[in-house]
């Protein structure tokens, strides 16, 4: 096979064959097909797409690159959930437990933060003691024995797409849907699961400003998904302002302990959660009715089910669990700023990408990947879209080491408000499901 | 600046500002910008294309790649001539000969033959002893001394494109107008030259197949030549079967010999040679009147001036002259085969890109960049489109070092010709010439 005339093909919008896809990325991930080809490729894609066969051989080449876990000798649906991405959407903390804890397998592999929204891995990190890291055989045994492992990518898993993605990364590919899909369900088909609840954001703090870039991607995800052999179910949600109240890793495993124990404070976060919990113990066969299932979750808070199968899993992992019992005797961050309401009124947008930019300057994420994160810098809400201010009132609670990076934040953080007179009509949270039946409203 | 911001910008299908295309070529100039983010940006460019201005800014930083010749004290208008390539496309090594000796300064830079189209190196270089290669010194003195100069691209003239081209050839980026222009004007701009006459191909042989590509071309090379203040014009001609009757390097010099010497056996090549020389007479402001130019063109031939001119310059090039006033001396090709009609009537096609790559097998052209050439190899046409032929009579001979070779190019070449039954309308040669006026069909 040729490469270049592989790229013209794709430039002329024809689709590849399966043999074609997989010598492109096999090519590649051996490095035998340099980067300014696969750059190239990659570019054309973004341009003339990819056909949903040609997206599932694409995920498929992706996946045959490196390791896939073998769960096939642990008994019952293996269920996962994944996100596009958001500012405060610490929602896996809270559904990995909760699903395991009623007795649903959860194999899962997350990422760090990138850009202005955070990542699994940075939050779990947070506690102190916590890895990420360990081989395959060593995930698949800790799902097998206590239902639930959290871990980030290995060298081995999808290699392919690590390399793809840091191409892409730098050559403007990014916000392609074909490669989006490949890049997420390569990963997700490597864990070992059965089936999927996919959380696809839309809104200022989304990869997808828009809802109907956000749909086109659901759309996809669950088809190539259910080309792949999986069971994927996806929600399309409001990333307009952060989900929940804490912005930063530690602050979010704080709020998810608050979750986990029973508290109602933070009630978009707690109500997602459950919608996706329930999700998840439908597709991992608890029951077909979805009250039962909501009902199951909300029982795993209320018993502490789940909260003692999150303090399980981290000491598996070895953290240290004191903090989880104890969330007080954490280090708080020595500089804490409130931002007070510029003026009276409803507040008509809390911008969450404003906010998240905000976060990641404040050292809650990284701006170069060499960066360290601050764990214990973020932003706490103290209102959310829709709330009644009164001009003065404290809206967030800024947190970071240094009084300085409080200061330099907080010019931009004036733009994340809009005021308005008149009580607002809240917006749904989420907008609607996908699953291979269509879509349906959510009501 | 940020480079992956401008390959967004772009395939955004926005323009490029002038520093933002200089930062770009700039960069991959010296080797700044990796190939990766070049091939995007590149891939970008082919599917959103560049306007005019944004054209004119990449030739313009193409240029500033290298060095340009400085000819301002050679007094006169430069011209020169450019053709997109074709096969048995030998009017430079006409045209230029002709304009020197009536006094037009020409200063000429040529590329290699390329697939299945020849270059005129490789013609000059048949010619035992001529060296296409001098400094830019060396360059500016002969085209002062004897008002021409045919030499190849030196490592110092548009570095850019060299690295550029390389990259396009393997990225599947060739055929996008903005980067063919800025290919060609780049390199016709630091020869130092005032003016400049296109012969933009149409047809099998060339690279566009469709008239309307190769219109879309010119126009673009026009008018952008125009940008970059040089006067152009272009003509729009015929490439659906070879330009005169050899094909093949040495065999190709040997005709253009007999065309500078009165001879009429090659009607085609003669008139667009002289058309062409003309057209490079009026813009060298020998006349404003076509008929004084096109009659001062004919009669350098009749006065052997243009002969005399290109024995000058081969000998100032280092040549060995004999072979120019005695081409029997030159050596054979061992092999020699006429191939022969396979049916009577008229020839309704004389395909050359069938008789292009033919003549590359044969060892005319490279395969590989490494490959080296045979100069006595190549096809000589007994006829042509339109012509009578009766069944065996040779339609054409074929020369190479190996009889193998000339039998492994048999099958292929009956593909070249077709036959109907009646005489057939000639096609024009030249279908329209395009200036900064606009287009005007030839008559």
């Amino acid at each position: 096979m040729n490469t270049v005339s592989l790229i013209k093909k794709k430039q002329a919008g024809n689709s590849l064959t399966s043999e074609e896809v997989a010598y492109l990325v096999s090519g590649f991930a051996r490095a035998e097909i340099p980067d300014y080809q696969m750059a190239a490729f990659l570019m054309a894609t973004y341009f003339q797409g990819m056909s949903r066969a040609e997206t599932v051989e694409l995920t498929r080449a992706m996946i045959a690159s490196g390791d896939s876990a073998d769960l096939s000798s642990i008994a019952g649906i293996k269920v996962d959930k994944h996100s596009t991405g958001g500012v405060g959407d610490k929602v896996s903390l809270i559904v990995a437990p909760i699903a395991a804890a009623c007795g649903v397998p959860v194999p899962m592999i997350s990422g760090r933060g990138l850009g202005h929204t955070g990542g699994t891995l940075d939050k779990l990190e947070s506690i102190p003691g916590f890895s990420t890291q360990m081989s395959m055989q060593e995930f698949e045994k800790q799902v097998a024995e206590i239902g639930c492992a959290l871990i980030g990518q290995t060298d081995r898993i999808v290699p392919a797409d690590r390399k793809m993605y840091a191409l892409r990364d730098v050559t403007g590919t990014v916000q392609s849907i074909p490669l989006i899909c490949g890049s997420i369900l390569s990963k997700k088909v490597a864990e070992g699961i059965d089936a999927l609840v996919l959380d696809v954001k839309y809104g200022h703090g989304a990869v997808y400003q828009e809802v109907d870039g956000a749909r086109e991607l659901a759309h996809n995800l669950v088809e190539i998904g259910e080309g792949l052999g999986l069971q994927v179910v996806a929600l399309l949600t409001d990333m307009n302002q952060p989900l929940g109240n804490a912005i930063g890793n530690w602050l979010e495993v704080k709020e998810c302990l608050d979750i986990l124990k029973g508290s109602q404070s933070s009630p978009d976060l707690l109500e997602l959660s459950l919608i996706i919990s329930a999700l998840m113990l439908k597709l991992g066969g608890i029951s077909e009715d979805d009250q039962i299932c909501r009902q199951t979750a909300e029982k795993a808070i209320t018993d502490g089910s789940a909260f003692d199968k999150f303090v399980q899993i981290c000491q598996q992992q070895g953290a240290d669990v004191s903090f989880l019992n104890d969330p007080a005797t954490y280090p708080s961050a020595t500089a804490q700023v409130d931002f007070a309401a510029q003026q009276s009124g409803y507040l008509s947008e809390v911008n969450a990408l404003v906010i998240g930019q905000a976060a990641v300057e404040l050292g809650a994420g990284r701006k170069t990947k060499e960066d360290e994160i601050d764990y214990t810098a973020g932003i706490i809400l103290h209102k959310k879209r829709g709330g009644r201010v009164e001009k003065g009132e404290p809206l967030l609670t800024i947190c970071a080491q240094q009084k300085s990076l409080i200061d330099a934040v907080l010019p931009e953080l004036k733009n994340a408000f809009q005021y308005v007179d008149a009580p607002l009509q809240p917006k749904p949270l989420i907008l609607s499901m996908i699953d291979r039946n269509g879509e349906n409203p959510w009501i």
